[in-house]
């Protein structure tokens, strides 16, 4: 087994070509979400599958009813060391709305910008460089002797639309996807200098709801007034979520969420973190979540209700006096502790049949559900974590929520058991899911040392 | 000048040619709230032109800002013969959403139906159709002899984008434009045997309002909580537009509204009314209105608010987990009375203002406003009509009012200080504004005839 520092240098002299490799993978636009992209889905999966297979693992494309899983293995240089599954996801958000972009979302560049230089790509952060380091890592072991642990890749086509495949993958692979712990990527530093290890994700539910009443469009003039508009029953629904408070009305919403231990409470107060700088950099000013509580506690621990998308009747240039015959929202919910996602949908879907008039019909899509998830503080493998990424970066990394869901995560440890360490290098600022996402170059160049640090602590 | 007889059966001979002619028109896709469709609006003016020019009338295109207006005049045989300012619009409303349609909405055909044959085509109701009636009417006289009246004509292609143009061009033609009393087509017949005069008409204020937060679009899971959601926003507005009975919440919304006349209330209660068929038709049972209110009331003399359009955020296929950066809604008030639309759109704006957490920014697009309008029942005008309906139909016309605005009519009011006759041939299932749009036969046929009587009527 190479030393750590031969690996180290095989991933520093690997910079350029690691950088040639990245851009490859940026171009192929593989949104997830539209069907329009199902074949940059396959290409993105088959390009993963050549570049590990071309590493050393036994890599392959694995076929599901959505877009295909790519499961790769390689064994340890030593038979009894610990077995680590790593997951990232090859899909990435679309790239609407486009002309906000200042250059193409799927031609990667490298900007300079006053604070260091940078990736900027759909994907680029969310979540293609991200996956790309642990690769990295793995390569410059490979070419110096060999990995200190077996390790088992997991790459996803689907994280972004739902995982939908995910869970029937899982049930029938299990075995083959056993290890000792899992590995994922698709998290945030703390600062542009502290890493982090994300020790609690809020999980997802996401709803479709579409209100119906006449049987066709209207005119507003003939009708308006006797006639059920779905746009104001579904302000209404919308409306009726919340309280002045900020909290979710919803029966039983709240119901398994607790609060957060004075221990984790006194370490998040010790963190540095200005809500109004937070607010600032998107323009805003004024927390509108739950009154009482801080904006670290609202993102990384407290459920939410938010409405993600809505349109209905005329929505061209000009005036169109339409009455329309539905309307539609996308609705979602993130989830903290011991929140049961199917109780949510029922919930959800309970509270909307009690807030339309009995002359509209609702029906339901389901976009996705999972739970919430926490790792405990006391575990081995975040303490041995801890120390790779102090050794990296000199600081100690500062151990976070995370207010955006990974489902792969609750997924693991339902289906396989697995716990998962969660190590990722996006900044806050990256952009993800916005137009001109970008990702450090630093991140990604100390991102694939961490994770060489991290593979050689776990096996140690 | 020719007897009405002569004139009838001259319309009579025609019709298979002025169905021709109709298709023709119908077939040129002038929707004007559409920038794509500009060349086709004009298109249709220059049609409508060369079409009254064969007839014998002095007609011209006339630009505007906008889409040009078509004017022509046109004398009568005897000069001391009143004068009538007929108007009209040959553009149409958006065809979308098209998938809804049977066939092409711009390729017009026949249809056999168990009540007769109908015309199927976007505009063939509204309002090329009902325009057509009078050209052909102008015909058979100036085929036959000459006309009973001097007549202008007025052809506007704003009407469904909110008139932009019009008030400048009456007020730089006011003297062009002079007449005795306006002839307005854009109304409704009351049933399919039973010809109807509308006295009443609802103005329209048409207002877009766009909300925005953040100062791009977030990921939900970052910023779910403490990020204002323009979405969610704008749910409260229009959830805020309402109370419990259905009533205007805007502070002086209702200034200027008044309660119906006793006489009149009681000729609608002796109409022949259904409000339970009324709703039947498009899949409705329960009034939605204001409570305490019949249905002819709630359409005809009561003030309403509406959202005809609202989009944000992701409105794609699957799930996206954004918090968009702004949302916006199409509004519109229908206005009864003395109701003043400038009044009315500084009470929407000030209501928004208020409901707008501090975070938040507002801009108003203003789509159109024009006053409602009333013609008094003991007007002259008013009972020649009715006795020439009564001949060609062989019943009393109905007097009613009309849910939907026809700004025109205001604005000869105010501008050209003329009253205006509204008669009109369509029927309440003519899906305007709607996919599979029809008119009637009947209606094509005998509206002609029944234009040919009124013109007789007025000039004895």
């Amino acid at each position: 087994m190479p030393t750590i520092d031969e690996v180290l240098n095989r991933i520093d002299a690997n910079q350029s070509a690691a950088l040639d490799r990245l851009f490859e993978l940026l171009k192929i636009p593989s949104v997830s979400t539209d069907p329009h992209y199902k074949a940059d889905c396959a290409r993105a999966a088959q390009w993963l599958v050549d570049e590990l297979n071309r590493i050393g693992f036994q890599a392959s494309v694995r076929p599901t009813e959505g877009h295909p899983m790519v499961v790769a293995h390689a064994k340890a240089t030593r038979p009894d060391a610990p077995h680590v599954l790593f997951y990232g996801h090859y899909d990435v958000q679309p790239a609407d709305p486009l002309e906000l972009w200042e250059t193409e979302p799927f031609a990667p560049r490298i900007v300079d910008t006053p604070t260091g230089r940078q990736i900027v790509a759909r994907g680029a952060s969310d979540d293609k460089g991200q996956l790309m380091l642990f690769v990295e890592a793995c390569r410059a072991y490979m070419e110096t002797g060999g990995l200190p642990c077996h390790v088992t890749i997991l790459f996803e086509g689907e994280e972004e639309c739902g995982s939908s495949s995910l869970p029937a993958f899982l049930a029938a692979n299990k075995k083959e996807l056993s290890a000792d712990i899992a590995l994922v990527c698709d998290t945030n530093m703390w600062d542009r200098q502290t890493p982090a290890i994300t020790t609690m994700l809020r999980g997802l539910v996401y709803e479709e709801v579409i209100i119906r009443a006449a049987t066709r469009d209207l005119h507003s003039g003939m009708f308006g007034g006797p006639a059920a508009n779905p746009i104001r029953v579904l302000g209404k629904v919308i409306a009726g979520l919340h309280d002045d408070a900020g909290r979710v009305t919803i029966p039983g919403f709240y119901d398994g969420v607790e609060e957060l231990p004075e221990d984790v409470a006194r370490q998040w107060g010790e963190l540095k973190f200005d809500p109004r700088k937070f607010l600032a950099e998107v323009g805003l000013s004024v927390p509108a979540g739950e009154a009482g509580r801080t904006v670290l506690e609202q993102i990384w621990a407290r459920p939410t209700c938010e409405a993600n998308g809505i349109i209905g009747g005329y929505t061209g240039e000009g005036a169109k006096t339409v009455l329309p015959a539905e309307a539609r929202a996308k609705i979602s919910f993130r989830l903290v502790g011991r929140h049961n996602p199917e109780k949510i949908v029922q919930a959800f879907h309970a509270y909307v049949r009690s807030a339309i008039p009995d002359d509209c019909r609702v029906e339901f899509l389901s976009h996705g559900a999972s739970p919430a998830i926490v790792l405990p503080f006391t575990s081995e493998v975040l303490t041995r974590a801890r120390r790779a990424l102090h050794q990296e970066w000199d600081r100690e990394p500062a151990l976070v929520g995370s207010g955006g869901s990974i489902p792969i995560v609750g997924q693991f440890k339902t289906d396989l058991g697995l716990d998962a360490l969660m190590v990722g290098f996006a900044l806050e600022n990256d952009k993800i899911h916005s137009p001109n996402e970008k990702y450090e170059l630093t991140s990604f160049h100390k991102g694939a040392r961490s994770w060489a640090r991290i593979l050689t602590a776990l096996a140690v």
